[in-house]
């Protein structure tokens, strides 16, 4: 007991305990003296030297903030505040944030920052224009005008990311990837976009690389996902496959798009070639790359 | 010329062509005579003898309707209208809806209904309360109230829905299926679940499975993905493997969910047997199913 209140290490995994969210008797047991409060300052953590997040108590709160439950590690419930006001998406700083980051920490900030954000930005009801209040530990927020009674749900948006493989005549394999606009120099990546309403993933990865680089892709292959919160996306990664090689880039949406040579992406993960900047380490394009240059 | 206000043949395929969406020239150049309206009743088509969605003009809207730009067939423009208020889910007429629709037209009326749905629900602005208008052909919708300014974008909500295989000693194959509260007699499918912020696909498969069926997960693979515009879900199809053979149902979440054996499940989807009532053919759930009998 007597660490409770100064003992601050790190949580490397939150158990979501979606069972105590409609249970108000168990989320008043783990909302006690006990419970840890993400230190955020808006929707930036505090991160110790390991590039762990640094918690506090829910004392540590602000009297009249929202909180989320975000769910428990051991005994102690876990939570976030919401900041009074909309905060701005802030890339830059948040790049810095998941860049210090340990690999742990990542989903933890991950799913509280979007639902804090998500909570900030919708305190009215889009159904009614009425206020709305936290519900089911943050899980949810009720109307409460109850001639509408509408509940709505935090969101989460699936984004498609994709490596895109071409081979020349030689057979030799080359990637194509682009820049979007206002990236920092040098930086060039996998496209992406968001899956719209009535459309699959392959549907999705279809059409943004022919809106984008203009070339229509034979095959679709999943890889992997990951959580990115600018501000809540389910990144989808896939490989995709076309036998044309002739770009068009849509200049509404990309600076720039091209093909790169296995040897030249190579040189450039590895470090050995500047020849342009690679997606920094944690997004999942660094991974899809890397997978790619695997042959997978 | 001479039918273009007669002739309402199925659309078979519609370019959401999204460059149109933000040129307000070329969205005007595409709402005349020749546009074409998706005739809806609140939420429900009208569906000719093959399976084929009912088309009408621009001017079967209502005269102050709110209109979206689904995309463009040929050169005509594609659009439907916003109901006046919002609708209720009604499961059971979406599902006789889906069942009497040809293959071809689920897309295209799942990405209107997803779409005019959202609009209805979301005339106000979940940021500062005031009033939204539809922007860019109603693929955004755009707060009125200069102080706030929020733009507000249609939702597609990730959900996991997965086959669950087991080995018995004698390494005999059989797949977990459960039934949901409130569903058809009968009636067994997979088991399903939203995907949370900060989760990755696979995440979200295992927490899901933990958490209805009590089982942990060993193995997830992606198969396939669908749009189930219920209201707005893209349906993200996984195999998941688990050691475990011990149940724990979740009786807040699930009625029931039991191991069929191979044969069992054969015999059900061949319809040899009535053993259980099957997810009906058009659901990624019925798919999974099959995809798992042929041992993918």
């Amino acid at each position: 007991m007597a660490d409770f209140d100064t003992r601050r290490a790190p949580i490397v995994n939150i158990d979501r305990a979606d069972h105590v969210r409609s249970d108000p008797e168990a989320l008043a047991d783990y909302s006690g003296m006990r419970a840890r409060l993400l230190l955020l300052n808006g929707l930036d953590p505090q991160i110790d030297a390991e590039g762990g997040l640094v918690w506090g108590s829910l004392a540590d709160a602000e009297p009249d903030a929202e909180l989320v439950f975000l769910g428990i590690d051991g005994d102690r419930g876990c939570f976030a505040a919401v900041p009074k006001r909309p905060t701005g998406v802030g890339r830059e700083g948040f790049m810095r944030t998941i860049t210090a980051l340990h690999d742990s920490q990542v989903p933890i900030y991950a799913c509280a920052r979007s639902l804090v954000d998500w909570h900030a930005r919708h305190r009215f009801c889009a159904q009614c224009g009425s206020h709305t209040v936290p519900v089911k530990g943050g899980w949810q927020r009720g109307c409460l005008n109850d001639a509408c009674g509408a509940q709505h749900f935090p969101r989460t948006d699936p984004v498609t990311i994709m490596t895109v493989e071409n081979r020349t005549e030689k057979g030799e394999r080359r990637l194509l990837l682009g820049r979007g606009l206002g990236w920092p120099e040098g930086r060039y990546s996998a496209l992406a976009g968001f899956v719209e309403p009535g459309e699959t993933i392959e549907e999705a990865v279809r059409r943004e690389v022919l809106e984008e680089a203009g070339l229509p892709i034979a095959q679709v292959r999943y890889r992997a996902s990951q959580a990115w919160p600018m501000p809540s996306q389910l990144m989808i990664g896939c490989a995709a496959v076309t036998f044309h090689e002739r770009i068009v880039v849509d200049k509404t949406e990309l600076e720039d798009a091209r093909w790169f040579t296995e040897a030249q992406v190579r040189d450039v993960m590895s470090g050995r070639d500047g020849l342009f900047l690679p997606p920094p380490r944690y997004a999942i394009a660094h991974r899809l790359i890397r997978d790619w240059l695997d042959g997978n």
